[in-house]
Protein backbone atom coordinates (compact mmCIF):
# COMPACT_ATOMS: atom_id res chain seq x y z
CA UNK A 1 0.00 0.00 0.00
CA UNK A 2 1.45 3.20 -0.91
CA UNK A 3 0.73 5.83 1.97
CA UNK A 4 -1.49 8.97 0.56
CA UNK A 5 -0.49 12.33 1.34
CA UNK A 6 -2.32 13.74 -1.51
CA UNK A 7 -5.15 14.78 0.87
CA UNK A 8 -2.77 15.93 3.85
CA UNK A 9 -3.05 19.05 5.22
CA UNK A 10 -0.54 20.97 4.98
CA UNK A 11 -1.59 24.29 6.70
CA UNK A 12 -3.28 25.76 9.36
CA UNK A 13 -6.70 27.12 8.67
CA UNK A 14 -5.52 30.35 10.77
CA UNK A 15 -5.17 33.37 8.55
CA UNK A 16 -1.70 35.02 8.40
CA UNK A 17 -1.78 37.87 10.28
CA UNK A 18 -1.15 41.10 7.66
CA UNK A 19 2.29 42.47 9.61
CA UNK A 20 3.87 39.28 9.17
CA UNK A 21 2.61 38.82 5.50
CA UNK A 22 3.73 42.12 4.49
CA UNK A 23 7.58 41.18 5.97
CA UNK A 24 7.45 38.44 4.19
CA UNK A 25 6.28 40.46 0.81
CA UNK A 26 9.06 42.95 1.70
CA UNK A 27 11.83 40.34 1.78
CA UNK A 28 10.59 39.35 -1.71
CA UNK A 29 10.69 42.78 -2.64
CA UNK A 30 14.09 43.25 -1.42
CA UNK A 31 15.19 40.99 -3.95
CA UNK A 32 18.15 41.79 -6.18
CA UNK A 33 17.10 42.64 -9.67
CA UNK A 34 18.58 43.05 -13.11
CA UNK A 35 19.05 47.35 -13.29
CA UNK A 36 17.04 47.31 -10.08
CA UNK A 37 14.17 46.87 -12.58
CA UNK A 38 11.70 45.28 -9.99
CA UNK A 39 9.71 43.98 -12.44
CA UNK A 40 7.65 41.97 -10.03
CA UNK A 41 3.97 42.05 -8.63
CA UNK A 42 3.01 39.98 -6.11
CA UNK A 43 -1.73 39.06 -6.02
CA UNK A 44 -2.43 37.94 -2.94
CA UNK A 45 -5.73 35.74 -3.20
CA UNK A 46 -7.81 34.48 -0.74
CA UNK A 47 -11.29 34.49 -2.34
CA UNK A 48 -12.63 31.02 -2.33
CA UNK A 49 -14.10 31.33 -6.13
CA UNK A 50 -10.54 32.17 -7.47
CA UNK A 51 -9.17 29.64 -5.16
CA UNK A 52 -11.70 27.18 -6.87
CA UNK A 53 -11.16 28.78 -10.43
CA UNK A 54 -7.21 27.70 -9.97
CA UNK A 55 -7.68 24.11 -8.61
CA UNK A 56 -10.16 23.37 -11.45
CA UNK A 57 -7.32 24.35 -13.83
CA UNK A 58 -4.93 22.37 -11.39
CA UNK A 59 -7.16 19.55 -11.55
CA UNK A 60 -7.17 19.53 -15.21
CA UNK A 61 -3.50 19.91 -16.55
CA UNK A 62 -2.53 17.31 -13.53
CA UNK A 63 -4.68 14.60 -14.72
CA UNK A 64 -2.93 15.35 -18.43
CA UNK A 65 0.15 14.88 -16.34
CA UNK A 66 -0.43 11.92 -14.49
CA UNK A 67 -1.40 9.68 -17.68
CA UNK A 68 2.57 10.14 -18.12
CA UNK A 69 3.11 7.42 -15.03
CA UNK A 70 2.25 3.85 -15.63
CA UNK A 71 2.07 1.10 -12.67
CA UNK A 72 3.65 1.83 -9.22
CA UNK A 73 5.01 4.83 -10.45
CA UNK A 74 1.48 6.25 -11.51
CA UNK A 75 -0.02 5.47 -7.82
CA UNK A 76 3.12 6.94 -6.21
CA UNK A 77 2.61 9.79 -8.28
CA UNK A 78 -1.32 10.20 -7.33
CA UNK A 79 -0.38 9.93 -3.35
CA UNK A 80 1.61 13.22 -3.43
CA UNK A 81 1.04 16.16 -2.01
CA UNK A 82 1.32 18.05 -4.81
CA UNK A 83 -1.05 21.56 -4.53
CA UNK A 84 -3.30 22.82 -1.19
CA UNK A 85 -4.92 26.07 -3.45
CA UNK A 86 -7.79 25.42 -1.77
CA UNK A 87 -6.98 24.96 2.09
CA UNK A 88 -3.73 27.62 1.91
CA UNK A 89 -5.40 30.71 3.78
CA UNK A 90 -3.37 33.26 1.36
CA UNK A 91 -2.34 32.19 -2.41
CA UNK A 92 0.08 33.97 -4.11
CA UNK A 93 0.62 35.05 -7.82
CA UNK A 94 4.00 36.73 -8.76
CA UNK A 95 4.30 37.89 -12.18
CA UNK A 96 7.11 40.06 -14.36
CA UNK A 97 5.86 43.05 -15.88
CA UNK A 98 8.56 42.76 -18.83
CA UNK A 99 7.88 46.46 -20.22
CA UNK A 100 8.94 47.94 -16.54
CA UNK A 101 11.71 50.17 -16.63
CA UNK A 102 11.23 51.24 -20.32
CA UNK A 103 13.11 49.23 -23.43
CA UNK A 104 16.61 49.56 -21.84
CA UNK A 105 17.14 48.44 -18.46
CA UNK A 106 20.11 48.31 -17.43
CA UNK A 107 21.72 45.05 -17.63
CA UNK A 108 18.93 43.77 -19.15
CA UNK A 109 20.47 44.49 -23.34
CA UNK A 110 22.19 40.93 -24.26
CA UNK A 111 19.94 38.28 -21.81
CA UNK A 112 16.33 39.63 -21.63
CA UNK A 113 14.60 36.91 -19.43
CA UNK A 114 17.43 38.73 -16.28
CA UNK A 115 13.78 40.07 -15.51
CA UNK A 116 12.36 36.53 -15.30
CA UNK A 117 15.19 35.62 -13.18
CA UNK A 118 15.40 38.60 -10.97
CA UNK A 119 11.22 37.75 -10.45
CA UNK A 120 12.78 34.00 -9.14
CA UNK A 121 15.07 35.63 -6.80
CA UNK A 122 12.19 37.49 -5.07
CA UNK A 123 9.96 34.10 -5.23
CA UNK A 124 13.13 32.56 -2.96
CA UNK A 125 13.25 35.35 -0.83
CA UNK A 126 9.74 35.18 -0.03
CA UNK A 127 9.85 31.25 0.60
CA UNK A 128 12.76 31.28 2.74
CA UNK A 129 11.37 35.16 4.50
CA UNK A 130 8.36 32.46 4.79
CA UNK A 131 9.75 30.04 6.30
CA UNK A 132 11.17 32.19 9.08
CA UNK A 133 8.00 32.83 10.29
CA UNK A 134 6.38 29.15 10.31
CA UNK A 135 5.27 30.14 6.80
CA UNK A 136 4.92 27.19 4.94
CA UNK A 137 5.40 27.72 0.94
CA UNK A 138 3.90 25.32 -2.18
CA UNK A 139 5.09 26.29 -5.52
CA UNK A 140 2.24 25.19 -7.89
CA UNK A 141 3.64 24.74 -10.88
CA UNK A 142 0.54 22.27 -13.12
CA UNK A 143 -1.17 24.81 -13.95
CA UNK A 144 -0.93 27.10 -17.55
CA UNK A 145 -0.07 30.30 -18.09
CA UNK A 146 -3.24 31.31 -19.92
CA UNK A 147 -5.56 30.18 -16.70
CA UNK A 148 -3.57 32.29 -14.41
CA UNK A 149 -3.56 35.55 -16.67
CA UNK A 150 -7.96 34.87 -17.45
CA UNK A 151 -8.48 33.85 -13.43
CA UNK A 152 -6.55 37.06 -12.29
CA UNK A 153 -7.30 39.30 -15.05
CA UNK A 154 -3.20 39.22 -16.20
CA UNK A 155 -2.22 41.58 -19.36
CA UNK A 156 -0.09 39.84 -21.89
CA UNK A 157 2.52 41.88 -21.51
CA UNK A 158 2.83 40.65 -17.78
CA UNK A 159 4.23 36.99 -17.49
CA UNK A 160 2.97 34.97 -14.08
CA UNK A 161 5.65 33.29 -13.02
CA UNK A 162 4.80 31.34 -9.86
CA UNK A 163 1.94 30.42 -7.58
CA UNK A 164 2.28 29.97 -4.38
CA UNK A 165 0.32 28.63 -1.63
CA UNK A 166 1.09 30.03 1.84
CA UNK A 167 -0.22 29.56 5.03
CA UNK A 168 0.64 28.55 8.67
CA UNK A 169 2.75 24.80 7.84
CA UNK A 170 1.70 22.05 10.18
CA UNK A 171 4.57 20.56 9.77
CA UNK A 172 7.94 20.90 8.24
CA UNK A 173 9.64 17.70 6.52
CA UNK A 174 13.07 16.84 6.91
CA UNK A 175 13.30 16.56 3.61
CA UNK A 176 11.83 17.48 0.61
CA UNK A 177 8.18 15.15 -0.29
CA UNK A 178 9.66 13.56 -3.50
CA UNK A 179 13.03 12.75 -1.77
CA UNK A 180 11.40 11.53 1.09
CA UNK A 181 8.93 9.29 -0.80
CA UNK A 182 11.37 8.03 -3.02
CA UNK A 183 10.71 9.82 -6.36
CA UNK A 184 13.89 11.63 -6.90
CA UNK A 185 16.89 11.02 -5.08
CA UNK A 186 19.15 14.19 -3.98
CA UNK A 187 22.32 14.45 -5.79
CA UNK A 188 25.46 14.36 -4.37
CA UNK A 189 27.13 18.35 -4.19
CA UNK A 190 30.36 17.12 -5.78
CA UNK A 191 28.57 15.66 -8.77
CA UNK A 192 26.65 19.35 -9.64
CA UNK A 193 30.04 21.30 -9.42
CA UNK A 194 32.67 21.33 -12.41
CA UNK A 195 36.42 23.39 -11.89
CA UNK A 196 36.95 26.16 -14.31
CA UNK A 197 35.34 24.74 -17.51
CA UNK A 198 31.69 22.29 -18.44
CA UNK A 199 32.59 18.84 -17.34
CA UNK A 200 35.54 19.08 -15.86
CA UNK A 201 35.82 17.57 -12.30
CA UNK A 202 37.02 18.84 -8.97
CA UNK A 203 40.18 17.99 -8.46
CA UNK A 204 40.42 15.74 -5.05
CA UNK B 1 31.61 65.49 -10.91
CA UNK B 2 30.70 62.39 -11.26
CA UNK B 3 31.99 60.12 -8.64
CA UNK B 4 33.54 56.67 -10.70
CA UNK B 5 32.67 53.92 -8.80
CA UNK B 6 33.59 52.01 -12.13
CA UNK B 7 37.42 50.42 -10.56
CA UNK B 8 36.48 50.36 -7.16
CA UNK B 9 37.65 47.23 -5.95
CA UNK B 10 34.74 45.45 -4.66
CA UNK B 11 36.22 42.58 -3.08
CA UNK B 12 39.57 41.28 -1.25
CA UNK B 13 41.83 39.59 -2.95
CA UNK B 14 42.46 36.70 -0.36
CA UNK B 15 40.96 33.45 -1.45
CA UNK B 16 37.84 31.84 -0.57
CA UNK B 17 38.40 28.91 2.00
CA UNK B 18 37.03 25.50 0.01
CA UNK B 19 34.86 24.70 3.16
CA UNK B 20 33.12 28.07 2.81
CA UNK B 21 32.45 27.66 -0.98
CA UNK B 22 31.36 24.82 0.10
CA UNK B 23 28.92 25.84 2.24
CA UNK B 24 27.97 28.24 -0.23
CA UNK B 25 27.46 25.82 -2.86
CA UNK B 26 25.53 23.58 -0.54
CA UNK B 27 23.27 26.59 0.36
CA UNK B 28 22.66 26.87 -3.74
CA UNK B 29 22.17 23.14 -4.18
CA UNK B 30 19.14 23.26 -1.15
CA UNK B 31 17.14 25.32 -3.20
CA UNK B 32 13.62 23.96 -3.97
CA UNK B 33 13.44 22.89 -7.61
CA UNK B 34 10.27 21.53 -9.72
CA UNK B 35 10.04 17.67 -9.79
CA UNK B 36 12.87 17.69 -7.36
CA UNK B 37 14.90 17.98 -10.70
CA UNK B 38 18.05 19.64 -9.52
CA UNK B 39 18.58 21.08 -13.04
CA UNK B 40 22.02 23.22 -12.18
CA UNK B 41 25.56 22.70 -12.21
CA UNK B 42 28.11 25.45 -10.97
CA UNK B 43 31.08 26.02 -12.68
CA UNK B 44 33.66 27.38 -10.29
CA UNK B 45 36.32 29.38 -12.43
CA UNK B 46 39.95 31.00 -10.90
CA UNK B 47 42.16 30.69 -14.10
CA UNK B 48 43.09 34.20 -14.66
CA UNK B 49 43.19 33.05 -19.09
CA UNK B 50 39.26 32.48 -18.60
CA UNK B 51 38.42 35.31 -16.77
CA UNK B 52 39.89 37.93 -19.11
CA UNK B 53 38.25 36.22 -21.94
CA UNK B 54 35.11 36.50 -19.97
CA UNK B 55 35.65 40.64 -19.65
CA UNK B 56 36.73 40.80 -22.92
CA UNK B 57 32.94 39.99 -23.74
CA UNK B 58 31.64 41.94 -21.46
CA UNK B 59 33.47 45.10 -22.44
CA UNK B 60 32.73 44.37 -26.01
CA UNK B 61 28.71 44.16 -24.71
CA UNK B 62 29.17 46.89 -22.57
CA UNK B 63 30.21 49.37 -25.37
CA UNK B 64 27.45 48.48 -27.21
CA UNK B 65 25.00 48.81 -24.17
CA UNK B 66 26.32 52.30 -23.32
CA UNK B 67 25.00 53.70 -26.71
CA UNK B 68 21.62 53.69 -25.42
CA UNK B 69 22.49 56.42 -23.05
CA UNK B 70 23.05 60.29 -23.43
CA UNK B 71 24.52 63.27 -21.90
CA UNK B 72 24.83 63.00 -18.34
CA UNK B 73 23.02 59.74 -18.21
CA UNK B 74 25.35 57.88 -20.62
CA UNK B 75 28.46 59.82 -17.64
CA UNK B 76 26.55 58.48 -15.04
CA UNK B 77 26.11 54.59 -16.80
CA UNK B 78 30.18 54.82 -17.58
CA UNK B 79 30.53 55.08 -13.40
CA UNK B 80 29.02 52.59 -12.71
CA UNK B 81 30.51 49.44 -10.73
CA UNK B 82 28.89 46.52 -13.41
CA UNK B 83 31.38 43.57 -13.22
CA UNK B 84 34.00 42.16 -10.97
CA UNK B 85 35.40 39.47 -13.33
CA UNK B 86 39.42 39.95 -12.92
CA UNK B 87 39.25 41.05 -9.29
CA UNK B 88 37.25 38.96 -7.97
CA UNK B 89 39.22 35.71 -7.09
CA UNK B 90 36.58 33.17 -7.87
CA UNK B 91 33.81 33.03 -10.17
CA UNK B 92 30.97 31.19 -10.86
CA UNK B 93 28.71 30.13 -13.89
CA UNK B 94 25.26 28.97 -12.41
CA UNK B 95 23.67 26.88 -15.94
CA UNK B 96 20.40 24.82 -16.08
CA UNK B 97 20.73 21.29 -17.66
CA UNK B 98 17.23 21.42 -19.56
CA UNK B 99 17.51 17.85 -20.48
CA UNK B 100 18.21 16.30 -16.37
CA UNK B 101 15.43 14.04 -14.88
CA UNK B 102 14.51 12.74 -18.66
CA UNK B 103 11.85 13.82 -20.59
CA UNK B 104 8.48 14.10 -18.10
CA UNK B 105 9.72 16.12 -14.86
CA UNK B 106 6.83 16.18 -12.37
CA UNK B 107 5.43 19.64 -12.27
CA UNK B 108 6.89 20.41 -15.45
CA UNK B 109 4.59 19.70 -18.22
CA UNK B 110 2.80 23.35 -18.58
CA UNK B 111 5.85 26.00 -17.67
CA UNK B 112 8.85 23.93 -18.90
CA UNK B 113 10.65 26.86 -18.15
CA UNK B 114 10.15 25.91 -14.32
CA UNK B 115 13.60 24.41 -14.86
CA UNK B 116 14.99 27.75 -15.53
CA UNK B 117 12.94 29.15 -12.33
CA UNK B 118 14.80 26.74 -10.19
CA UNK B 119 17.79 27.75 -10.84
CA UNK B 120 17.79 31.17 -10.24
CA UNK B 121 16.16 30.05 -6.82
CA UNK B 122 19.39 28.21 -6.49
CA UNK B 123 21.60 31.64 -7.29
CA UNK B 124 19.34 33.24 -4.77
CA UNK B 125 20.12 30.92 -1.82
CA UNK B 126 24.29 30.88 -2.86
CA UNK B 127 23.84 35.00 -3.04
CA UNK B 128 22.14 34.80 0.77
CA UNK B 129 24.33 32.07 2.18
CA UNK B 130 27.49 34.09 0.68
CA UNK B 131 26.08 37.26 2.17
CA UNK B 132 26.25 35.65 5.87
CA UNK B 133 29.79 34.59 5.46
CA UNK B 134 30.74 37.91 4.83
CA UNK B 135 31.17 36.88 0.96
CA UNK B 136 30.33 39.36 -1.45
CA UNK B 137 28.58 38.31 -5.26
CA UNK B 138 27.79 39.88 -8.19
CA UNK B 139 25.69 39.00 -10.85
CA UNK B 140 26.98 40.07 -14.40
CA UNK B 141 24.16 40.21 -16.80
CA UNK B 142 26.32 42.01 -19.72
CA UNK B 143 27.30 38.66 -21.23
CA UNK B 144 25.76 36.95 -24.29
CA UNK B 145 25.19 33.21 -23.82
CA UNK B 146 26.81 32.39 -26.73
CA UNK B 147 29.91 33.41 -25.26
CA UNK B 148 29.81 32.10 -22.00
CA UNK B 149 29.29 28.60 -24.17
CA UNK B 150 31.97 29.41 -26.02
CA UNK B 151 34.39 29.97 -23.36
CA UNK B 152 33.72 27.51 -20.42
CA UNK B 153 32.73 24.39 -23.67
CA UNK B 154 29.02 23.97 -22.30
CA UNK B 155 26.99 22.16 -24.71
CA UNK B 156 23.72 23.70 -26.77
CA UNK B 157 21.68 21.81 -23.75
CA UNK B 158 22.55 23.31 -20.94
CA UNK B 159 21.80 27.37 -20.71
CA UNK B 160 24.14 29.10 -18.56
CA UNK B 161 21.63 31.43 -16.44
CA UNK B 162 24.19 33.76 -14.24
CA UNK B 163 27.46 34.13 -14.24
CA UNK B 164 28.86 35.79 -10.44
CA UNK B 165 31.60 37.46 -9.26
CA UNK B 166 32.18 36.19 -6.14
CA UNK B 167 34.71 37.33 -3.23
CA UNK B 168 35.09 38.42 0.30
CA UNK B 169 33.26 42.06 0.53
CA UNK B 170 35.36 45.11 1.26
CA UNK B 171 32.24 46.70 2.10
CA UNK B 172 28.75 45.69 2.00
CA UNK B 173 26.48 48.72 0.28
CA UNK B 174 23.78 49.80 2.79
CA UNK B 175 21.56 50.12 -0.72
CA UNK B 176 22.40 48.42 -4.35
CA UNK B 177 24.60 50.83 -6.11
CA UNK B 178 22.07 51.68 -8.50
CA UNK B 179 19.52 53.54 -6.10
CA UNK B 180 22.67 55.04 -4.22
CA UNK B 181 23.73 56.34 -7.29
CA UNK B 182 20.41 57.62 -8.25
CA UNK B 183 19.94 55.55 -11.30
CA UNK B 184 16.89 54.46 -10.01
CA UNK B 185 14.58 54.31 -6.78
CA UNK B 186 13.11 51.46 -5.09
CA UNK B 187 8.78 50.76 -5.64
CA UNK B 188 7.40 51.54 -2.98
CA UNK B 189 6.33 48.08 -1.56
CA UNK B 190 2.24 48.91 -1.40
CA UNK B 191 2.64 49.35 -5.30
CA UNK B 192 3.65 46.20 -6.11
CA UNK B 193 1.23 44.33 -4.14
CA UNK B 194 -2.49 43.89 -5.67
CA UNK B 195 -5.31 42.06 -4.21
CA UNK B 196 -7.13 39.46 -5.45
CA UNK B 197 -6.56 40.05 -9.28
CA UNK B 198 -4.02 42.37 -11.35
CA UNK B 199 -4.46 46.15 -10.84
CA UNK B 200 -6.43 46.03 -7.73
CA UNK B 201 -5.36 47.82 -4.99
CA UNK B 202 -5.43 46.36 -0.98
CA UNK B 203 -7.89 48.24 1.05
CA UNK B 204 -6.07 50.92 2.73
Amino acid sequence: MIETRRDVRAFRADAIPDDTLLRILGAAHHAPSVGFMQPWNFIVIRDADTKQQVAASFAEENARAARHYQGERAALYDSLKLEGIIEAPVNICVTCDRTRGGPHVLGRNTIVDTDIYSTCCAVENLWLAARAEGVGVGWVSILTIEALRRILAIPESILPVAYLCVGFAREFLDQPELQRRGWADRLPLQEVIFNERWGEKRAP
